[in-house]
């Protein structure tokens, strides 16, 4: 299978050329980039010199579909949207690591991304690639919306409890910290290394665009409109998210009861790992990796639970994902390319 | 004025013997050490060297007391409280930076902190030396027990709107974020730097010991028992304490009216600045300084007001605010020996 | 294949199990652990839970050795040396991580380790792991002493130009930088994040043990006794290692006939990575992975050559290699479990 | 007295600003600022929220020079030699903390800097201001050429050897490492944290523009034109430069006679700290001073000696440093604003 990627020049698309490497049924041929086009990639991302000997294309992606069986798009917000259409998704599989096809509300889309969009009629097609909870649509899907980094770390954490209707999602509160390559690779002041390191700040305080993604996915499995503080704060490293999530439970629960309902939710589920007694998810202990760790602690001071979800932002939280994606899109196994340990320390 | 340190060779007592060798009133005549007695001060913290001549001494705070006007106490829980009497206190002031006397209620000391309270009746005459709220008590005191460093940043964050009724204090949420040195200077496994560095978790959730200290003074301010949720966590940098709050907003109130409390409760406060609008207080402005930097954002979809402090853990949530109280306890200008200015970057 | 690891619980016995995981031709059966035993290897090291359901065993290298076809010893120094005999080779190989049988030298062991070496019988079968160098004699190894972290990436920085005599080792020096895990897992002060962060030092200075190692394979090569200085530092971050070195040039030469000696000795070697014209290794291209990235300068003003050399002390520097040594003892592929993408960022 | 500071926003200039703030002679009143023109200055560095009220200010040497008494130009290379006449001299004294004026030598400046010089006729009345090596003339001088960071370190560290005659000047070789500061504030690619943390490397090898200014004075000081190599590292941590040099000695000395000879240098200099023996520098000890902490090794097995000296680049290596010159310049105490504890952790 032929693999193409648009915006494989920044963090994600080198994190999608890393795992692609080491995947035994695809190969990449097309590597996409705006700003290195026509220089060797093994020179923009010296990790993969003498792994990588191509030379950086144009984003044409009608062009690219032509080529490919899939095509990634790592791509800033609007690009996607303003250039897919039917006969793209004919040709190629779209796994779309931008937000562009992850919420189905045009109105939510255009007031928290600021911008028009310019391909609502496939809104609907496109099924949010969170595969845990969506395989089977997944496997049938032209177009994968791959969710969001912190999104992904937000809803695995959650998904059992609010499915159960285990906590009163009117309290919802997530305070979630995220290392500094999800900022990406631009050049920007706030991204230097003395900005960053020895520091800690919040940023985007209830205006982050990954609030109504998260959102959307809640009112569905809470089966109303649900509204949540979602605070990400910036922490001097480079990979990692860390969820801490808050809410009051509808009624008195054991430790073992709420054990048993995320055993019960993620048997089976390979990169979801619900962690022992007491022991909090940590980044380190994921990084590298397609693993999401996740851990609760009831308070019966307040009534509340705490939940805590640790990922990798750059694997789980965008290439591994999308790679997982992909393999179920294809039907190869679903794990393949992706049987990364995490690296310690 | 003389002054003895018992401690002086943790982070917080290090910090203290920085700030106190700028003092112009007063000079450090014991440095008192378990682990390094008889060893020179400058050999331990080399930052020290040709600064700090003196040799470390034992922990006797009998004879300390006939020798100094203040003791400071930078010691692990339980040291004072067992060893404290009058007879220290009609002969020196003590500014205790350990928990032994910052909890009026003697059972939420034993039962937070599991060790029997050796010292009770002395809890009444120590004052809780959070400066900007008690200075008239502190300029009285014998005996002050200086603020953990979580409830300094928590604290001064929420007054105004405690104290003003504003928020529902059953909503209260505080998510704290500390860099390494709050754990202190002990050769312990999981403060090693490849098990902090490029890592982020949560720890002591529902259980940390600075959470009954928060309660009391809020509880203080509301008039009612006040229960929170406080959860710490671990992020590689050497210094700095961030706290994001969140509470349910008792009605609707615009960014003026609660900039307006907040600017009216810190007039004149040097050491508290109420940011600009859309200032998110990050660690690395205050870093090396005495400064406490706060604001809020109103999230009108949720009705919550978000919180943010940020702060030198070792500064205003250790050595700072200790001499900061020793000033105010010698009738000295509050400010001396703290008009450092952040070091950035 | 059967494998045992006896110090399966330090940094580098944790990457051979990360390693190893992935390995097609062999399995961990023994992991053992002095600090740890009968504890859940998965509880010590998280990134492994649910990987490793494996409790740690004793360090009993005799019981061992009836049990696997492998040991590897990731152990103080000393260990091995006290333990080896005859009987356990004649049953399984045996891959050393420490120091004890790499230098063939009797009395420089003595004097730069400070100890008796207990098997001095043993020290000329023990082959020295540099596997690019003596890939033939691992082969038919019973005992590989696995090379030290800064001798293998000194060594294969250097190798070429010393072995065609272009350099006058007279003039050799390699000031080398390395990250913290190279210190291992030990709970001591100076290890502390706050003491490693922001911070760099030399330590050992004209006394580090892996002196005499480099030493002693530059002899080899050089046909003459080399006497280096070497100065190790230490960076904070987890891994990598650079080293700088500096030498006078026997006679002027240009850069493409220096590439093309690196190009000629290093053709076919898939971990080492001569880099091109003006890129200096960096520690962060090589990350997680088995490879070493060299490159060098003339510099025309000083008449001397700078080589440079980046590896992952825990890879290349330790385990990769063991495992790599393996893959040629055992007859295996030698990139079996090695085909690791470095990871950026 | 009135201070002026041209390029006031850059990491250097920030520092002049907090050193400043608390100098009780002088006090800065024009903020110069390319980028940053008419916004507040402590909106820019909120470490100075409230601290600093003024708004930044053009560049504008000829106006300045008629409102101040002292002006620091911390600017790109170039801009001051373009501006700088005898009329603005007659008025301000300056202080250039960029390279224009340190080089002697216009064709070694031309050769390694890459433009012409536009002020020739001023070098020679420049005095460079290492201050513990020209008090004196910088007591006398109108022109100050602030000395780069890595010269600061370096010189310090090799003065009394060379002066002595101690070394053979023909084999030295100095290893340096920074932090990122050193970098300045550009947003700059390779500046970024992703980029930088976690990472080691080597940069500007046999190119970097500080070793024309460290060859010119060894040379002054050993009467002999002296060429060295200089390799500059890049460290991920904020500030702090650490220098490792290397050295033949000219004849066998014991440890006691090299500590005498660096003792009788550095008597009553304050701001060098020689360091007791075994000691290694660290530039976490000196952080946020303005110290420079120097030590050394004698390698008998070599023959040669290895020099370290440690520094914060911020201070002593830029905004420090041209504080102690305009102390000197203005008749002041030449540690005014200067008695700076470093900070640790």
């Amino acid at each position: 299978m032929k693999i193409g990627i648009i915006g494989s020049t920044g963090y994600a698309g080198g994190e999608l050329v890393r795992l692609l490497w080491n995947h035994k049924e695809v190969e990449v041929k097309w590597y996409g980039s705006k700003s290195y086009q026509n220089e060797k990639y093994g020179k923009i991302y010296k990790n993969m010199f003498q792994l990588v000997d191509d030379v950086c294309m144009d984003e044409n992606i009608e062009e690219l579909a032509d080529k490919v069986d899939v095509i990634f798009t790592a791509t800033p917000q609007g690009f996607l949207a303003s250039r897919l259409n039917d006969r793209i998704l004919s040709k190629a599989k779209v796994i779309d690591l931008s937000a562009d096809f992850r919420l189905k509300d045009v109105k939510d889309y255009e007031h928290w991304y600021g911008m028009e969009h310019k391909a609502p009629s496939l809104l609907f097609e496109a099924v949010y690639g969170l595969c845990e909870l969506n395989r089977e649509k997944i496997r049938e899907a032209r177009l994968v919306a791959n969710p969001g980094c912190y999104p992904t770390c937000s809803l695995l954490s959650l998904y059992p409890l609010i499915k159960e209707g285990m906590i009163d999602t009117s309290t919802l509160i997530i305070d979630a910290k995220s290392g500094a390559s999800g900022a990406g690779r631009g050049a920007k002041l706030e991204q230097l290394f003395c900005e960053v390191n020895e520091n800690i700040k919040a940023y985007g305080v209830a205006s982050h665009r990954h609030t109504p993604e998260i959102e959307e996915q809640l009112s569905l499995w809470a089966k109303k409109k649900v509204v949540i503080n979602f605070t990400p704060h910036l922490v001097p490293m480079n990979r990692g998210i860390l969820i801490t999530a808050y809410g009051m439970l509808k009624k008195e629960v054991s430790y073992e009861e709420v054990k048993e309902v995320y055993d019960s939710y993620y048997k089976g589920e390979k990169y979801v790992r619900v962690l022992e007694k007491e022991q909090c998810p940590e980044t380190k202990w994921v990084e590298g990796s397609n693993y999401v760790d996740v851990n609760f602690k009831i308070d019966k001071r307040t009534k509340r639970i705490i939940l805590m979800g640790a990922m990798d932002n750059l694997v789980k939280g965008a290439a591994g994902q999308a790679v997982q994606n992909m393999n179920l899109m294809l039907g190869l196994p679903e794990n393949e390319g992706l049987d990364l340990v995490p690296v310690f320390p």
